[in-house]
């Protein structure tokens, strides 16, 4: 777990944590297995006297993390986004076990940022944040009781992390780059400008078409040249006939 | 994780613990894992409305905790007793990384009771107490900081047996239903007639932006509904404007 691993090219994200000893807590759970990076957005009590305890020998991640206003800040420079829930849901890609997901996230944090996100505690990842992510991981939990605390969902995920990165072979990187969550965000907003002008979404009802696209485009992984293909295709479905290139 | 599963053999043993907040976060990191019992050797303060608090909804088996004067007591009728360390030990068996030890465990598990025993917070096991385990096991951290909260720990440690315990990953089979081939090719057709269409593809070479186009649809594994929704955008987009669905 030296400067080169993967794992410093993971952070974890925390979505609107309601208490602050869940913060510290965190903290501590990501330095014992050599994850630096902590985003918060919108925590209800931060910084905090209690976060502070529980962090106990991680205080350097708690005095590094930053706050976001929005999710899509925490997430920038991302190339691969896991979303965390303790159930399957509705609109969203089937959830795969962490246990499977981890090679995949510590292969992509070879190439880029990759974040681990976690809702709220009492909530959970709400859809707009779950539209956000890539990927969806659950921790396999027992049927009777699946409420694993929010830090130590933390503690499980990024040791999964960490035995992933020391696993991991030295595979060769993908030679072609991938496209940021920024990129693909931008894709998004193209999509439903070119759809909305012509009529093929109706105002009043876009998500779940969105939703559906999302899906597909998280599953795909695309590459940068991708994105700009595909812009430069919808750019030219926008202008008006006979106007060529 | 059913009533026939070796996790119901698997009781934890915390010994000598100092803060009653860690029983509790112990017994709910059990609880989501699907293990049950849950065993106090001396611990400092217990009853305590601190362990209830954390214990959330595992009140259950904080409430069957039995707690003991001696580590013996703990360990009856154990096959095997595994002794959690952060470092290697003199005087104690070269300790295995807990996934490496997991699988052990768990079939030990099938033939009778299995003891993963966990020291004091600060302390950790004594070398009497480490005298009493027949396996001695680390969970793999940072060389900066290895220091795992103890109900973190048990987290970990439950995950890994739950995870070497159900034979099968949880990933749910995908339920929709995958494009034909010839699906995937009346959407190449579509799509590169918009395209000429629109003046994006040139008639002469539509070689290498159509081949990077496939490409992207072959990674993606494109489903029925998905293919009709992006026929139904290229649709809406070939439609002179003004004229809406």
């Amino acid at each position: 777990m030296k400067a080169l691993s993967p794992l410093g090219n993971l952070r974890v994200v925390l979505s609107r944590p309601r208490h602050p000893g869940n913060i510290g807590a965190a903290a501590r759970a990501m330095k014992t297995m050599g994850v630096h990076r902590l985003d918060l957005v919108k925590p209800q009590r931060y910084p905090d006297a209690e976060a502070e305890a529980l962090a106990s020998g991680a205080g350097d991640i708690l005095a590094g993390a930053q706050v976001h206003e929005k999710l899509a800040s925490a997430l920038e420079g991302c190339v691969l986004v896991a979303g965390f829930t303790s159930r399957p849901r509705d609109l969203s890609h089937p959830p795969r076990a962490l246990r499977d997901a981890a090679m995949e996230l510590v292969a992509a944090a070879r190439e880029g940022g990759v974040a681990l996100v976690f809702g709220n505690e009492t909530t959970g990842l709400s859809n707009a944040e779950l539209s956000r992510c890539q990927r969806m991981v659950m921790i396999p939990a027992s049927d009777d009781y699946a409420s694993l605390n929010l830090a130590a969902a933390v503690q499980v995920a990024c040791y999964e992390m960490a035995v992933a990165a020391s696993a991991h072979s030295l595979a060769p990187a993908r030679s072609r780059k991938r496209a940021t969550a920024e990129d693909v965000e931008a894709l998004h907003a193209h999509i439903e400008q070119a759809m909305l002008a012509s009529g093929f979404l109706r105002p009043a009802h876009p998500g779940r078409l969105m939703q559906r696209l999302r899906r597909l485009a998280a599953r795909v992984e695309l590459e940068k040249e991708e994105v700009a293909i595909l812009r430069g295709m919808l750019a030219s479905f926008e202008r008006p006939r006979g106007e060529k290139g």
